[in-house]
């Protein structure tokens, strides 16, 4: 697992240039067509190995899977057989599909088992228990602290000490692909007497990836730092969708609700840690010493280039934003100790977003609060608008991918078109 | 439902004076017992209904149930069949058990159906999805923004305007009888250079309700001020666990996270809003216009009593909090409304806690922070020892109950033992 140098590997399926979903990769999801009751299956190029039609077809009969299992809305039933389970799995489809191996190549059963991708509806790969988003990134942390606070203290004093983090609303969180309506509610201009109520005017997406856990523990337990990446399945990009206006107002003191909670976005793939294994890398160095239950002993960063771009309806898309998942200050192991530090328990399924994850220079911003500076500096979109917020009709896309030495391991994209607020209620 | 004027009723089961289940109440609950698997059962007087002998046994043939919906885990599946439905249940048993019905009173299966409480396990009621926290006593409020911040300016400006909230962890909570762990974690003196991190020394209890939704809501709409109590199911005490030496370290500026994750402790018997109908009372007026989504056309309020009690061990207990429900400024519809104002979704089981709920008496304070006035005045117990918080080896129990015209309607109690903190992580 923390192997840098990757074999060489090649699969009997085509896998367009550029493709995500390599061999190396091979991703876990949940999906349907017209003829498919919702099932997981994991990404190869343009198709999808219907894991369901591989298990009734005896191709796990070497090990012990539960009957059906495969044949869930989620994976958190399939998580739950814990991670050398799933290893295996996926290692043994990797073996399936490589050009030497003629077991699933020549298998009668191979028309079925390979679904177009084209033609499947991605679900929800899982069933959120709890959801926290953290506030890992420096970069993001600062500017946010600059344009609202003081830019000479703009870290809160405990910022460097502990991964800061609050819990989100799990019930809003979407695939990629459904559209969300603008969010109402309560603001107040700075200069106003009184707040007023409408769509907010001042709608964001956060730049964010999520890893999602598959090894529960029990309360009044923790779990160190060095056993962390053992209850976590893999990584899916988060675009945590923020209404500034209604934020602002609501969030003293008690943090972030309804300025969040209208929803978020999730790409359908899960990539799981073996695929990152290869794009480790370490994390900034701390600037403040750490109390020893958020030290470590291993690299538990990952290179991973991320890219934000916003389609007016009927325009073409621009890049607004390059940023990497590995400028985060607090790694998923920091983090995950964190979380379970006091006792809390954590479930199959549960959600751990990053934050929004800023890079150093201005176009590594992870928001349109940060890149466009709070309104004072609009960005100029390809197709001629300016934007300061995101507008009813775009589409905001966000994608990552890791490659190194040949290799590429991507996570799809998550794309979420916004619809105007909803006239009822 | 608003009728203010109760029919007397009495039933053939014996009902202990001073019991909180009479033939009035029949609040829902999960129980097993060495015999029984999990299922759902209702309380009166010292026994529990078993719903699913009473299905078996063909009382409920006359409307439309699934099978084995009372053989559950939880409620949520029956609560899912709706309001109509569930209301159904509760009057088919109520009527059942009235003095001149003979038809269990004298059925051969009686003993089966009735079962002693005392010999049940109470269960989780439900599972709960999303959980949220409101903070909606004036009077906390005020205590906490005069403590911490100033006494001339207590309440944050948005106070008044909506009712203030935040996402809370659902996995940590957990029935009454629960012993919970002391948590660990980073807390800071104001004086101090640095965190440092160990066993909590602020342990503290939050005496509050909360409501359960069982109607759900699509993404994108909101429910009316109107229309919310058709959304909801019923209410349990809550205990709000906190631990305010981590809390006041993390807090800024994202909200409460591991200083109340590790648990929050609830009442088992889920009341319904059906049970409470008598007890029905006014808010206290608004002292600021509100947004029309914010205002209510009828009382939703609620005249429950409430106290907390601290047993440390091997001694007697000692009353410290005696409050009352009808408190609260803000009420149920309105805080379902905030809550679904933005298109944020709910779900069958969601789980919605009121603040701390403390009223204008210093003997009604909701909490040890504010009964011991942050560790300054800290309260004698009548076995002669000190609090300012909670030690390990302290049982604390939450009880409500609301009465009126010899018709009583009561939680039972939440109790929770606190154990030292885990070695282990």
């Amino acid at each position: 697992m923390k192997e840098q140098k990757v074999k060489p590997l090649k699969s009997w399926v085509q896998i367009p240039k550029n493709s995500d979903f390599t061999i190396y990769n091979l991703p876990f999801g949940v999906f349907r067509n017209k003829r498919l009751s919702p099932r997981i299956g994991m990404a190869i190029g343009d198709k999808i190995v219907d894991l369901h039609v591989l298990f009734c077809e005896g191709f796990f009969s070497s090990i012990h899977l539960p009957e059906e299992v495969f044949l869930k809305d989620s994976l958190n039933e399939f998580m739950a057989l814990g991670k050398p389970m799933t290893r295996k799995v996926r290692e043994m489809v990797q073996e399936l599909l490589l050009e030497e191996n003629t077991a699933l190549k020549d298998h009668r059963a191979r028309g079925k088992v390979m679904v177009n991708r084209k033609e499947a509806k991605m679900l929800m790969p899982v069933k959120v228990g709890d959801y926290t988003d953290f506030y890992s990134s420096k970069e993001h942390a600062t500017n946010v602290g600059t344009m609202f606070r003081d830019p000479e203290n703009a870290l809160m004093p405990n910022w460097k000490h502990l991964p800061v983090g609050y819990h989100g609303r799990a019930s809003s969180i979407v695939p990629s692909g459904t559209p969300i309506h603008r969010p109402k509610g309560q603001f107040k201009a700075p200069d106003a007497e009184k707040p007023s109520f409408g769509p907010s005017r001042r709608l964001d997406f956060e730049l964010e990836m999520a890893f999602i856990t598959s090894n529960p523990t029990k309360m009044g337990t923790s779990i160190r730092t060095q056993e962390a990446e053992e209850h976590i399945f893999g990584f899916v990009l988060f675009n945590d969708w923020s209404a500034r206006d209604i934020q602002a107002w609501e969030y003293v003191p008690l943090g972030p609700f309804l300025g969040k909670s209208f929803a978020s976005s999730i790409s359908p793939w899960v990539v799981t840690l073996e695929a990152l294994a290869p794009f480790r890398t370490k994390s900034p160095k701390p600037e403040e010493p750490l109390l020893p239950y958020l030290q470590c002993e291993q690299d538990h960063g990952f290179d991973i280039h991320l890219e934000v771009g916003i389609q007016p309806e009927g325009k073409q898309e621009t890049i607004v934003c390059r940023s990497n998942y590995k400028y985060l200050y607090w790694n998923i192991a920091q983090q995950l100790a964190h979380q379970t530090v006091n006792g809390c328990n954590i479930n199959v399924g549960d959600m751990y977003a990053s934050g929004t994850i800023s890079g150093p220079e201005e176009s590594s911003f992870g928001s349109m609060l940060e890149l466009a500076w709070k309104g004072t500096k609009p960005i100029r979109l390809d197709c001629g608008a300016e934007r300061s917020f995101i507008e009813d009709g775009d589409t905001v896309t966000m994608r990552g991918y890791a490659e190194k030495d040949g290799v590429r391991v991507g996570f799809g994209e998550v794309s979420t078109a916004v619809m105007p607020s909803n006239g009822k209620g």
